[in-house]
């Protein structure tokens, strides 16, 4: 007598399964088994169907299935205001983009706008993402709704009137309430973000850095977007960010610095000493005119660099296909050769590379048993995907968000056939359209 | 009594129309009216809908209607290929291209090829290409299918082994040939294009370019694409791929050079006193890591600079949409200044100013009456599209091929919601992953 099948969730069979694992596993015919939110196994169909039994059958046949993206980099509820400061400098953008922020950031207006931004992130196949902004209870609570797997917690930025009303001698006490509240959370991972060294002092750096060890969490900050930045801090404070950081002991393996445009040699090799992560901005970075990071440098020094869309109003949507897209030609160009940065590895560094640099390499950033399933199907049955030789080049520079089909996060289905399973998108979009309205009416005067 | 409507074939009402006319007219609630291959009537929808009454009427409600989008630089038919060529130098990359289309190039095989880019590009919102490759009279044949407005032509490159088993001595008879026969076509723009001065003899440059003035059209090659490639004309030529071009004669307000990377300021200001156009292939030159053309000093001198994917081997797809979106930003990083190339400007570079330039302005390139109808329409019912404050940012950085529902080239509909009306898709796949699996089987030796 046959052994009796195990009963599970979901299966999702008959797909060309990318698995990211060690051995960089790609299966023709391949399926993967989800029960509660793990994955359970991975196999060749035949094999896993002859083991379980599921409750919901997902049939991948023609679909590409990999582990969900990572956005290393955003802020995301800022999608509000995409289009509102286009082709100005750096200098002006940051100060329209606070001024707006100033007049619009509410908690309903967050709330708004983490809706919109977790919509546009699963439907374009983005699981998780590190998300600094204001609110960060309200983007928590969306992502709970939304079944979003979110990195954020508390920040501290040394503007006149901040938006949540927060004084700043609160925010530490009001970061740990945050943290408490879910540290425990099944998709919340809580981190401290400090916006930067050049907009907040050197004692709410260290409350913060303090903070996030007193939780083992991650740090996450922008370091060395631009000259003016570092030339600032290096005026105000004896050194340049990364140095400053360090003399702070906020240099570290669970720490996360965005942008690292303006990094010289010695500065890479001390992130490489400390085990600090990139999260590179190509798009942004462009945009701004902000510099092309030495990511091959940083690379071939050992610095894990991950990639990040960074906000809507620089880069401006949350599509993280692009900056997969760009930021490998980026580099090739820079210096001077095709071959640096090829498909494979720069496909890790949204999957199974960056869920380690972030702390999550136990939980997501492959397809194995004993992972969550945050996992996403692609349409391999359209005219962009075929011919199809190679899977990573193909992922890289031909598939994108519209080949996204299916998501799951956490083992559940957020999207399935292109349709949001958490989230009234014709509901969301009235209330954006509204709130567009408001902002558009105004934001001439801002 | 009323006047009694006019009768015509189609009527776009409802919707957000971009026209890119020389006043940059946007319209809400704007209709175009539109009768055999022509656009006759753009304006409100309720003036035109009292002046004309149309056999088919589209609804543009929630969408935004533009022209078509002009790809200025692509060997198309090469989408058979795409994926074979990844993270190679150039040299070996170029080499690895040949040998697979020595091995597999044949008219069968291109027109599978030219189906499936024309295809894609439909879907894409690209509505005219200026395209070189192999059996030009395939891609023309399968473009008066599809419906797809091409400007192509007799190609000249000195390799071994000609795919099309045309020999050298016979092409510009046989390229005549092609330019009687498609000179009237409505789709159809004959250019003459030998592949560049490196891999063409002089007397053959010159036999391609006296054969463009005597049909009086276009003349298109690349030119200084890499510093190899300008030392080695250099060398054999005694002046570089523009001087020597000029010396032949061949710098004219009819020529068009593809990538311009390596050209110094003296040789922009000769591009600007010959008149020519540049096709600019940002992902594919820095995939390739060939360079940054530099289109901000180009333009500065006046000279026209339009857009291109190139192929799908070096690009690795036909989306003009992430080419809108990179050029800009990689100029506005390489000369410093975020304001450089503002979105309305790159928006006209492919459409109003690239048909202009391709000498295509009387006919194509912006929605005014007298015109022909090549328009797409864009879901803004989406999430990647709203809020919606700027019309021209959202259509370089949020927008793209997956916003594209409806398409008409020369008045007929295209693509209709999404659906390919000139065109089987499922045929089409099946063909294109039979050749694939033929391909890819041998393509490892080759």
């Amino acid at each position: 007598m046959a052994e009796p099948k195990r009963r599970i969730d979901t299966l999702v069979v008959h797909g060309l399964i990318v698995t990211l694992d060690e051995n960089m596993t790609v299966l023709r015919d391949g399926a993967v088994a989800i029960d509660g939110p793990d994955i359970v196994a991975v196999g060749p169909t035949r094999e896993i169907e002859s083991q379980f039994d599921a409750a919901t059958t997902l049939d991948a046949q023609d679909q590409l299935v990999m582990p969900g993206l990572i956005n290393a980099h955003t802020h995301s509820p800022a999608v509000i205001f995409r289009g509102l400061t286009e082709d100005m400098r750096l200098e002006p953008w940051l100060q329209k983009s606070w001024r707006l922020e100033a007049k619009f950031v509410s908690a309903q207006n967050v709330r708004v706008g983490a809706q919109l931004a977790q919509a546009e992130m699963i439907r374009g196949g983005t699981t998780t993402a590190l998300d600094m902004y204001w609110f960060p209870e309200v983007m928590a609570q969306v992502a709970q709704q939304t079944g979003f797997r979110l990195m954020t917690g508390p920040i501290w930025l040394g503007i006149p009137n901040a938006p949540d009303g927060i004084p700043m001698e609160e925010r530490t006490a009001r970061g740990r309430e945050f943290l408490q509240q879910f540290r425990h959370d099944p998709l919340i991972v809580p981190v401290v973000q400090p916006h930067s060294t050049y907009t907040v002092s050197k004692e709410l750096l260290q409350e913060a850095w303090a903070l996030a060890n007193e939780f083992g969490v991650w740090f996450n900050t922008h370091c060395s977007e631009t000259t003016a930045e570092v030339e600032m801090v290096t005026k105000n404070a004896g050194a340049s960010p990364p140095r400053y950081l360090d003399a702070l002991g906020i240099l570290s393996s669970h720490t996360v610095l965005a942008h690292c445009i303006h990094v010289p040699p010695d500065e890479i090799d001390l992130f490489a000493q400390r085990g600090i992560t990139v999260a590179h901005c190509p798009i942004s970075n462009l945009k701004l005119a902000a510099g092309i990071a030495p990511v091959v440098p940083m690379q071939r020094a050992g610095v894990p660099v991950t990639l990040g869309t960074d906000s809507a109003q620089s880069s401006n949507d949350l599509n993280l296909w692009n900056v997969l897209r760009v930021a490998p030609i980026l580099q090739k160009n820079a210096y001077g050769d095709s071959t640096l940065l090829p498909a494979p590895d720069v496909v890790k560094m949204v999957t199974r590379d960056a869920a380690r640099h972030l702390g999550l390499g136990d939980r997501i950033g492959s397809l194995v048993a004993g992972k969550r399933a945050d996992l996403i199907l692609l349409d391999l049955d359209a005219l962009n995907a075929q011919p199809l030789y190679d899977v990573y080049a193909q992922l890289l520079y031909t598939l994108g968000r519209d080949n996204v089909s299916t998501v799951l996060i956490n083992g559940k289905i957020v999207l399935r056939d292109r349709v949001l399973q958490t989230i009234n998108e014709a509901d969301l979009m009235g209330q954006a359209r509204e709130l567009a309205e408001r902002i558009g009416a105004e934001a001439g005067e801002s």
